[in-house]
């Protein structure tokens, strides 16, 4: 596995793989890797002929008081999971390249970035669509990987890549799951004690409000309410949001029909976690 | 010369030839073509296996109020004469093929988008960054050439390209002047009348700051005073701005140092028209 820190570098190798026809799989992470990250790299194994991912803690992706600095970062673990999981090249830019002290352009992408963890967290998907757009303008992949997970950040991508006209795929897969069912986050590390117990209202939540919906509650409000509720019983959790949205498009839904987004944002202590799951509604 | 207004055709057309090897230069504009437009045609096909020009009229970069639904279109004409000038494809989309109904990514290039034409024109630099990079990620040009005239758009679009690592090599070409000394531009039509002579104010006015600098003036104040005095005395013509700016950076300048770009915008009756020239102090 080839690692790279300078952008002209990787743009030097990649360069002539894709001249020669190679397919390119791209998966874009902030490292700390996880089954969910690895799964994107498996999955981008499996379609791609040379698989690249990236590690970059994104400053711009964070507001004032999160917690860019002490976001976990274990660069020697990750390179050995990337290594294992069959990454050909490994792009790992310091923040100075990425963002030069006179950089001054951002991308943005309207409506589906406003709500959700829009509203919690002011300017995170311009910072995500941002760096999402020069990764992309580096690696120039045929296909970009992204979890389900963060589903609100997915649909971001997917509208930046249609309306710039972007020459990538976008591939959004499956939240993967701890064995009692805590979605992988590299975000948990912060879980203390009984805080990891606590977690798992996220799951135990959705999975009652997916079963609410299967029995046939129509009503998006009930079913938002219903989520808020089971939230509100967990004594170590606080509400960011519950939401129930139109997938994959974020449309506020006034019936349940069609594919349904049922998205959770609760802090649990000071930790964020966010979780989703997406019903069928007939 | 092949003609394409579908995005998906003319990348299926142009991909392969990409994947071959040819080197493409690529010409954005909003038609209307003239002499400014042809001298960029012209140095692409000197120096890009193929030429791609593009004629669309953007309209996220008009405000409201500004000339989007008049500006001059004639499109069998710039059909010829890009032929002539040996373009090989050119892209004439339509606004719909570029903004469906549920656009809603933007680009933001900060700092040198505003003040002068930024200031007179709010979102325009916004639309203009918008629409490159969508015609960028569709053409996938190796160079695109771009008209000195609209100086600070250049610059905006340069800042774009290094910020969010576009693989495209920017080509700034010098302003084109009818005989007399006005500077090429599609909205030259509207001048009507006497106004046709009095346009000729900017480039006077440019040539006499020109000529205040290289003569020793120092203080940029006083040669932008100069140049809104000498605008003044032209009965028809009416100041938008008139700046003295470090090239290519936009900075201000405290004093009359290495590359300086003399910027003027005027409106002629209802004509608003930007010139500049650029001039080395040592």
């Amino acid at each position: 596995m080839l690692i790279f820190k300078k952008v002209e570098e990787i743009k030097k190798y990649l360069r002539p793989q894709q001249q020669a026809g190679k397919t390119i799989g791209f998966v874009p992470t902030m490292g700390y890797l996880h089954e969910g990250h690895l799964s994107l790299m498996r999955k981008a194994r499996e379609e791609c002929d040379l698989v690249v991912a990236s590690i970059f803690v994104n400053p711009i992706q964070f507001g004032p008081g999160e917690d860019y600095d002490r976001y976990p970062r274990d660069l020697e673990r990750d390179r050995k999971l990337a290594e294992e999981v069959g990454v050909d090249v490994l792009f790992v830019p310091e923040k100075e390249e990425l963002y030069p002290p006179d950089y001054a352009t951002y991308v943005e992408v309207e409506r589906v970035s406003e709500g959700m963890c829009g509203a919690s967290r002011p300017g995170h998907f311009r910072g995500v669509a941002t760096v999402v757009t020069k990764l992309f303008n580096i690696v120039r992949p045929d296909r970009a990987y992204f979890g389900q997970k963060d589903a609100q950040q997915a649909v971001v991508i997917m509208q930046m890549v249609r309306d710039l006209n972007m020459d990538v795929e976008i591939r959004v897969l499956p939240v993967v799951r701890e064995a009692d069912g805590l979605a992988m986050s590299s975000r948990n590390v912060y879980l203390k004690g009984e805080e990891r117990q606590a977690a798992l209202v996220l799951y135990r939540t959705l999975k009652e409000a997916v079963e609410l919906v299967r029995c046939g509650e129509k009503d998006p409000e009930k079913v938002r309410q219903f989520m808020a509720d089971r939230v509100a019983a967990e004594p170590m959790a606080r509400l960011d949001y519950a939401e129930v949205r139109q997938w994959p498009t974020l449309a506020v839904p006034t019936k349940l029909e069609g594919q349904i987004l049922l998205a959770l944002a609760v802090f649990i202590g000071q930790t964020r976690l966010i979780d989703n799951m997406v019903v069928e509604v007939p």
